[in-house]
């Protein structure tokens, strides 16, 4: 990967993820929206993206829709039932009405997962307790696994047919497939345990499932972690080998790297202030007591700076060929153009856009523009009472509708 | 708020706010003098402001005039009495004949006042044990806020009989009106206590009644936290909905927004060094015991920077539409171009200006001038004794005719 | 030595040690490549310096090979036997066709060694207990250390008839020369102890002997601590008049200064991460429990900066004529350019050719190339597998056939 | 002071001090050389000199010459007796010889001076006792004052007579003048205790006599603290006042500025690393005891930079018209050319200079240059033992003849 043997592209032109042309390099990546309800879409929601497609990214990511009702975060998250459709397409022609592409999430939380909300245990690699949610794990079965790999290919066949033009399989942040990759979380001793190649074996079923399923009718992009941010967890050097091993197995169309464990270390992929209080505050039982006990321990903070997960981001970029989307504190011209001269193909962004989801267009406008995002992460705790800046917007993204029978977007 | 849509002012052309017109946009900002005497106007009072006025600023600011007796922190304080006024006009016409505007800051100190000086309790939202005076402040009733809303509309009317030509109101640093707007210290269960809008009830109060008193006939300036520096207290996330309600009151023509609590974080406002000793030396009793006594958490040091202020001040710019002055760390010519460039229109010095008070016209006449502050703070115990820049006056400003009859104004 | 009074070179022009000439003034500085075998030259050694000579370096180094059985720090470590020979010669042509040079570095491990890899104590200055090996070096006779001059003569005489192009002396990280250079380990009372040129008359002599072995037929470098990052230890002052005493001794042909104890303070050397787990898990017992007993201490962190060595490494510079390798952060061209400004004839570079062994061929083609090494350090325990990064080369540097007959490279 | 009004000079154009004109802007501070012997000169004090003069500077300062027995902070001091003239007549000649002027830095130890060397106690303004050196100073009386006074003519009259160029007056570093000026030393409370009119009056009549005593036939300079480096010490407030009285007194023609308390606080002049261990090793008991006890407290570390001195005496530069020399931090053409920008008519260096005598030609042939010293301060305890840069000289300075009849210098 050298900088002299490619035309480095503006991030403004038209971008390529397999079969989508993306009208820019810039995309609204996956934050938690805490505005479906019972498992469907509401007009928040679809509000919430129509902002941000108007706002001008290439595409907006609806975040974690869930594939098997075990793996949900949240009891009201998205799950791919045929009730779910209707409200799905509202949004994703609302979306393109706007000029974007949609992108769907979809994964399966696994030992991130809500047993309380989905009244059953959350699955994991190998039994364990979990403090946060002060409940067991239960240990997956192979059964568990062969299941699972096929609810993401229905999910990726009704994410087809509500019409997103790309699907976000979630390898990241110790979510089932990422705590499978984890040498520290996967204890297991049968294959999908020990060595790396067994390990990966999910993460790849899964990938190879999505595109048996779709095939290139959408784009589809691997969200997964180079670095668990826990000693003895998943790290580049294991990230390397695997990302070759998606890319040789023709399963992705895109990457993009992200850090972090929403088991063991949230704060690793949001640098920047750790709003304990905050969280705190706003987070059920038994979560609360969880952040309570443990919070200082999990919620470290971590020095922000522009494009700060590039230095490994660099790693893999170095390690395929395939398109990369750098994710992590891009709020301006100056480090977008970094990211494209340094040989990715685009950008993701996330928190800046929460604090102005017209940052886009106002930087394509004015490539001086600096965003208003501080890094203050209050945003966080907000995904559970309608995700939002709270220097944007005190209140709620949640309208009045919400929760009613006329919240629904369908 | 675009960088493009508008063309920057320089700092050395004429600004206005509401009804005035200031020969440029530099504002000395208020540094408690401690040079009245029971609640008047002193010859060296005039002498400081008038030393402001010829070193080059557009506007002169007359710290804290209490608008009520037991609003005061210091029993010498300024108040708003018909026995203050020849003296408060003598002061203006001095300050206009150097060219310069007056304004007149007026405020309740509520629990930040001084109750052995007053010889009553000091007022809060709920009632409270201040370490700082060991005593006990008075919970406010609504017929006390009833008073002192009318309280602040005749000192502004006082104000315009005195000639100043603007008003600042005090709602920052945990004085009366800002001790309501914390969640941490305000616990009233009333119309003045829960949320925002019940907590910014007294300030609007306060600005509605300070408008209807003097119509547009001076310009109205509001001062207001944006952070308390406090966890849990007042932020960013409150401060924008309430300015955005002053904006829509019509009660503000300008916004200096600052940060600090006088009772919990003092020095969250003033960066550099914390002079604990020097503070303590010269507290009456009994705040010099308690300085000793919880005084090194008080008087955290925080580190200085220029333009300090300008990260949280750009949230509040991007949320009304509303003339802002800019406070905090601002010594020389780049930090005021990057205020205006930013969209402030105004910038306030206060430190600085002790240590220099022709800084401003030195700023115009050579703009590679560097101011001489070097923000080791110890002008901040000298208001007990008559402030000044220790570096550029060792003894006081206070005269030998201080605290005669030949020491006042009038 | 000014900058003024020679022409800088270009680190891409040849450049001559004594001899020798090579083809650009970049070396690839020892790393242990835990690849020989009882003894004896692997191909996977030899795959490793062709992969290095093919990348562009001007010379590579083969890392340390002992001169005595008492002195290896690994079982399997390149001893200077007739056995070793033939693969060494295969090594060096190897590398000649490539283009470049081949260094064999010589020493005596001394307190480093590994007594029960070796079984025989290890040597030192003094009797001493090591935490690390958790076993007593015991102290050099005086016979001992003149069989051990003599040793490096014999071992001198065979890098010769091997085709070696160069011999560097491994003077440095408390190796048995560099323990008695050190006031801190070095507590003898004979004419080896005491005062700077009695503990410096052991590395005198070795230079000495080798000099007088291979005469000018081949290069002479010498490797030396200029601080042994220890309290007490030696530093830069002793460093000076030892490397004079160097030059006075026409013994030399260049330095290569370095830092750290591999008894006391190995990170110093390795800036960046302290890889502790990772180290520990690797490596045999008793060194195991060792680094778990007092690793915390002993792999402390030290900052990464480009050219972390250079400051001063100028002290060394400024005096002595003796042409000079700068070693520490050489990663770009720019700091190779300072490098060569500041007076320094060569560059030499480990872990980021470990993670690139053709870094040197791509900056030379664009010298905006940046060096994907991130100083994650975890390739330094990868030395008990096979030497490697581990984001280049997950796996290990030992093939198959390693370790048998198949695996010799003669 | 603006950087308008005046054309900055070129550091190496001539500057004039009084009736004294310096080839260039350049001083060898003074720096205790530990050379002389039983209070006369030695051939290797007359050959450290020769060496600064050789090496470029305009003006060399021959370190601390006791104006008093009980002065001495080290029995072999120079003591201004008429048995030390014809040495130092040496001195000034063989300085003169190489185009430099040489200045006889003046003083009283004071509380610093060394009872067990001089066989009395050291005085002090108030009885204290004194940790480093386990012994109580005796607090002056009036008559002490007076003689010491007195002495200080004597000693300004003796070096005209010795032919020096200047006489520089130690008023800093609590030695005696500067204990006096120290609210935290000073417990007095007769007319030299108390304000800093009192403080400040042994200073000033200091100054008066000398000036009387050698009128204008040399220049004469004044050594002053800005900041002891001690809570309650003395600082840039009296600092001020302080300079400028000295100025109306008319008794000066240079000031230099320096920091730091020999007693309280050493290491707050010598910014960089503290060398504890090579301090105590060196220094004799009882103050080795005393090192030991406290050195931690003492010996604390201060980040160095470039001009680390400036930001203070700046303050003074604001407030005196006087010629002033800028100490602390000089060690390249970049900074003295920023000293001279500010208003700076003079740089004094030390440390850089024992490093490199001949670092100011360097500097004046390329204004590249950078100076070899790394700050590490091992010069310090070297004073104890004949003063050199370990780097530079890791033996001594004191040549064979030291302390024998041969090596006087007369």
């Amino acid at each position: 990967m050298t900088t002299s043997d490619h035309v480095v592209p503006d991030v403004f032109s038209q971008g390529k993820i397999g079969p989508l042309t993306l009208r820019n390099r810039t995309i609204k990546s996956a934050t938690y929206e805490g505005l479906s309800h019972k498992g469907k879409v509401t007009r928040d929601l679809v509000d919430f993206h129509v902002r941000h497609a108007a706002g001008g990214v290439g595409m907006t990511t609806v975040a974690y829709c869930a594939v098997s009702g075990e793996g949900r975060t949240d009891r009201h998250q998205i799950l791919w039932t045929p009730e779910a459709l209707p409200g799905l397409r509202k949004l994703t022609s609302a979306v393109h009405a706007e000029g974007a592409a949609a992108s769907a999430q979809i994964g399966h939380g696994g030992p991130v997962a809500n047993p309380k909300g989905n009244g059953e245990p959350a699955l994991a690699p190998s039994r364990r307790f979990h403090k946060t949610t002060l409940s067991f794990a239960r240990e997956a079965t192979k059964d568990d696994l062969r299941r699972i790999v096929q609810d993401h290919a229905r999910a990726a066949r009704m994410a087809v047919e509500a019409d997103f033009d790309a699907i976000e399989v979630h390898l990241g942040h110790n979510y089932l497939a990422s705590s499978f990759l984890s040498p520290k979380i996967n204890r297991r001793t049968d294959t999908y345990g020990g060595g790396l190649q067994n390990r990966a074996r999910l993460a790849r079923e899964i990938m190879t499932a999505v595109r048996e399923a779709v095939d290139d009718r959408v784009a589809i992009i691997a969200k997964m972690n180079m670095d668990d941010g826990v000693p003895g967890g998943f790290w580049l050097d294991e990230a390397i080998p695997t990302t070759q091993w998606l890319e040789a197995d023709g399963t992705v169309d895109a990457l993009e790297m992200t850090v972090g464990s929403s088991l063991l270390n949230p704060m690793y992929l949001f640098k920047g202030d750790a709003p304990l209080n905050a969280f705190a505050e706003v987070m059920p039982q038994p979560i609360k007591l969880g952040v309570r006990l443990v919070g200082h321990k999990m919620l470290r903070e971590y020095p922000y700076q522009n494009g700060y997960l590039l230095e490994d981001a660099r790693q893999i970029r170095a390690a395929v060929n395939l398109p990369m989307i750098l994710l992590g504190g891009i709020t301006n011209k100056a480090i977008m153009d970094r990211a494209m001269a340094e040989g990715f193909e685009f950008v993701a962004m996330a928190r800046a856009l929460l604090r102005e989801p017209d940052l886009v267009n106002r930087i394509q406008a004015d490539s001086s523009v600096r965003s208003l995002c501080n890094h203050n992460n209050r945003c966080m705790p907000t995904n559970f009472t309608g995700t939002r800046c709270v220097l944007a917007d005190r209140g709620t993204t949640r309208s009045n509708t919400w929760g009613t029978q006329a919240g629904y977007a369908s």
